[in-house]
């Protein structure tokens, strides 16, 4: 639906990078994970936020695939483009690019559910449909 | 009051060094924080029990100083011996020495408090007494 | 080749679980890398000496693919299996499926490349055949 | 002998965050060392760059100690203000003061020594007199 893609530019920091010198692979996703929050955030909901008004409890990685390419080392500054390519009824995908100037260094691809506590378990959550004016505001961002 | 000193061994990961190949020195106060929830546990209280047990909120930390004396890297096996020098009535001192064989590769020192959920303010904690029986538990173990 | 599954108890900690008190998802692929070392370790490869006895310089993941099935919380202890279902010349598959009792949590699949220095490129890496006695030692172990 | 203060704007991400929804102490370290690295940044040297010019390997911390005043949360945006208060021959001291608004939330002291790779022994690192440039930059910086 919504072609909006967020760029976010990410320094490599060192405690990122393995004694190889470049970017110890989990910290991608941890990159990826923030740059989801930004495209909400792009389009005026941040996350704190979303998390009070909807009695909302995240948006959980429930698939992630990811390829690495071209390593990125300690200080490199790269860019995350990240764009919702899908959505569901309670779920939605994320494809994030990170470039290395003009080479892809690594993609990313995400299945996240949209998720509320659930009443009937304390502690517990369920999927949940996603609000209608994200949808809106994706179409119109 | 207690001298229970607890041990933990602890294997230096890949994903803990830094591209100077030793530990990246934000990962000691994770296994130090670990080390601490150890000490409970080796007098039978697991941090997870106690969160249900006493509407307990954690025991955050208000002051930490480590000196690093000896580097650690990848693949080395530390132990870390852990002790509780000094109890207050809602706060208690941690000191723990990360040994690299004979020798002191890190030395911690962690004051925390006991803090409970404010009912006065949602999502507040405030400070709270340290229940009785764990003295009388640290004093036997 | 190998059926050989070697299994490693995890303990979620703290600091690897996020606000909603579940563990943050890049932290599986911490617990997984920590595994493939695990595995080689088993037939006695620790990754340390493997990094000095053969100009090797170590097995980077060029694909991840995970799907997280059931959220782990701070203080379970779950169980990963691990295993090497193909080998390749110069690359090889892992397989971790994180248990915690009888349900599948999290199932993990990368693919990772065996690298050596590249005397032709200072700082420069380059895929390499995997040595041969290991798939001895993985047939054997 | 400077008093550039340096200021950065840390955001709070989720994944800095334990299951109390407050970062998870160890994490301050990280944005610690990021404003360290950011201060000399400031005055023309990145640490990528000093690492190759001075046959550098860093500036490894020897002491540190925070106390911890304001809890931060997932999505603030906090400041930090960093400065040099004391040079030495071959190390510094580091101040950074974290600001949630007004008030503040962390105080962070560290004591880093400038250190240089030890010819006499393989990996091994040594202290070194810090480069006089160093000193005219922040100086006039």
């Amino acid at each position: 639906m919504s072609m909006l893609t967020v760029m976010r530019t990410v320094r490599i920091e060192w405690g990122d990078c393995d004694p190889a010198g470049i970017v110890y692979f989990p910290r991608y996703f941890e990159y990826f994970d923030q740059c989801t929050a930004g495209i909400f955030e792009a389009i005026g909901y941040r996350k704190p936020a979303l998390l009070q008004t909807y009695d909302f409890a995240g948006f959980p990685v429930v698939d992630v695939h990811a390829n690495f390419r071209v390593p990125s080392k300690f200080g490199d500054d790269v860019v995350v483009h990240t764009r919702i390519p899908e959505w569901g009824r309670s779920s939605f995908k994320v494809h994030h690019r990170l470039m290395k100037g003009d080479a892809l260094g690594v993609e990313g691809f995400e299945t996240r559910v949209w998720v509320a506590r659930d009443p009937a378990r304390p502690g517990g959550i369920k999927a949940q449909p996603l609000p209608a004016e994200l949808f809106e505001r994706f179409r119109n961002g």
